[in-house]
């Protein structure tokens, strides 16, 4: 009774299902593709002193390494336990303004559950018909921004164009540009920009591009002070977040940037391909810049097809939830993966 | 300028040095033993589809590893990223009534960092002569407590007969026991309360015991309805904190018990021989039952005596902080390590 009264009570995220038996696993965007193979051989020799002893608290060597191949300054990066850590350290961070901070209605559904963990007030202006967003309706008085780029779960990218315009108008807050999913755009990443906007902070993820979701690294790039702003937030929280493994096994795929681009271009082909593949099966859905596919079905229910596929094994997302109720977030897997999709689905479309 | 003003301002904890060179570091606690040989060997057979996919959100694994270790139910276990990591949502979640939250004022240091991050209003009763905690000063009107048993810097662990009478009169807060150290007292864990107090919630890490620092691990025992609380602030915060890494091989040490009791009998067996050896160097001590001493020599300045450490390339801790500006904390480290440390310590006191 008396406990109860000083908790902070909240509505948690609920992450994608992960299932125990073996399924055709398309819905948490993992990658389909195994670690760049350095990684992999830096675990199968680890040294027991990298466990034994604290991991290094200023991860220098991933930092370093993530400065080097995004052409900015080691202080201009900031490394967490996923991007997940990052953005709820950067919401912790920089929105404290007590305005309320702007996410689209459609977007990834954290934005909202950190806001509410921190009592961070936000509004969240409709997509456009077109599932695009309305810069304009991020140019109003606020507390400070999120978006997606490219958003979950459309997969739409907005261009540099509309991301600037928003800068520009907000120069007293922190506008933060989500890029989970850049590398399978194929277009500008909004980093180029961190020089020229002391108010930009872009974060990427290891957990899909560089397959290491189960290793937990994302990272942030931003103007020198909001990342001296954003650690000092960490270094009251935790220390040491990353463990040694994850700073090893991260550098190591960074270096080998050959690996990264084959498997992402597979990845881009694969995407382009489901995309003739489920249009011609009758499916609508925005053009994806990302490793997944935002599709509903204008003569099939959106929960209906979800559970006809978990039927045959094929583990899709969907929520139940107004305006997307319709839709199937469909991540990219291999090519033999999306074959089997295509025929479950037809099976599914003929019943 | 419009920037800075909405940014949480902290300052953060610092943590010990971890030098690149090769030093005697007795500086952070690290075990000086090897993690368990599972868990290296889980590393280096491990399967690249465990660092592809998302780990499980729920640490399923490791859970249920724990709660049979300990006796106690899975839903009674939360599994972090260290035990700063579960201290620092434990702040969040249960430290929200407005009034002051109480540690002694000799204590872990992150207790206060976390407190100001979140904004919780704190009190410090002063330790007494001997150094021990007096229970009365915890058994006003306050909003939360947390007791390190054994206590950081002292090492001195306080009877489970002091930590009831302040569960009994504090059943309206939490009341966190924080027992990184408790492995190495050879006395009673507050684990065994945690059926009989609802408002008991006993933290521990993988970090000393357990060689394991660089995996970052850390967990929470107690009441079902505190750990449900926490599970939601954390699922609120960053649904995947465990690493799948973190998960196999903290549950591969867990599952080694007779290796666990072998290297710590063998470092209890050091830290009482490195009390002889020190109190022959005319050192005094509170009687440590951690895996560190806290000790000043009566003729020597605690500074003066870490820089001439430092010098042999000998790490330990020294705070320039009143009170305890006399100390020096000395990690037990291998018999070799306290070996060379003796020599070094003669050699100093001599000159």
């Amino acid at each position: 009774m008396g406990l109860e009264a000083n908790i902070r009570h909240v509505t948690p995220y609920v992450p994608g299902e992960q299932p125990r038996q073996k399924v055709i696993k398309l819905n948490t965007n993992e990658n389909p593709y195994p670690p760049a193979p350095g990684a992999m051989e830096m675990l199968h020799q680890m040294d027991p002193e990298k466990l034994r002893m604290y991991p290094d608290p200023e991860i220098k060597m991933l930092t370093e390494c993530l400065a080097s191949r995004y052409q900015v300054r080691p202080e201009q990066v900031f490394v967490g336990v996923g991007s997940d850590d990052v953005l709820a350290m950067s919401f912790l961070t920089f929105f404290n303004s007590g305005k309320p901070v702007l996410f689209p209605d459609i977007t990834y559904s954290f934005y909202k559950v950190w806001a509410e963990l921190y009592r961070v007030p936000y509004t969240c202006p409709s997509l456009d018909g077109t599932m695009h967003i309305r810069a304009e309706d991020y140019c109003g008085e606020n507390g400070g921004i999120i978006l997606a780029n490219p958003n979950a779960p459309t997969g739409l990218y907005e261009s540099l164009d509309v991301i600037e315009k928003i800068l520009k108008e907000n120069p007293g807050v922190v506008v933060i540009v989500d890029e989970a999913y850049i590398d399978f755009a194929g277009k500008p990443s909004a980093v180029s920009l961190v020089d020229r906007y002391e108010n930009l902070l872009v974060t990427q993820t290891f957990s899909k591009s560089r397959s290491m979701a189960g290793v937990r690294i994302g990272f942030a790039i931003g103007n020198e002070r909001l990342i001296r702003w954003l650690l000092d937030v960490k270094y009251s929280f935790n220390s040491y977040t990353l463990s040694a493994l994850a700073i090893l096994c991260g550098t190591k795929a960074v270096e080998d940037e050959t690996y990264f681009q084959k498997t992402t271009s597979q990845i881009i082909a694969t995407r382009e391909r489901t995309k003739r593949r489920m249009a011609a099966l009758g499916f609508e859905f925005p053009d994806s810049s990302a490793n997944f596919l935002f599709a509903r079905h204008p003569k099939y229910d959106g929960e209906v097809l979800f559970q006809a596929l978990r039927q045959r094994q094929i583990y899709v997302r969907h929520w139940n939830q107004s305006k997307i109720r319709e839709y199937l977030r469909i991540t990219i897997g291999t090519e033999e993966e999306m074959e089997t999709l295509y025929e479950a689905l037809e099976e599914i479309l003929k019943s």
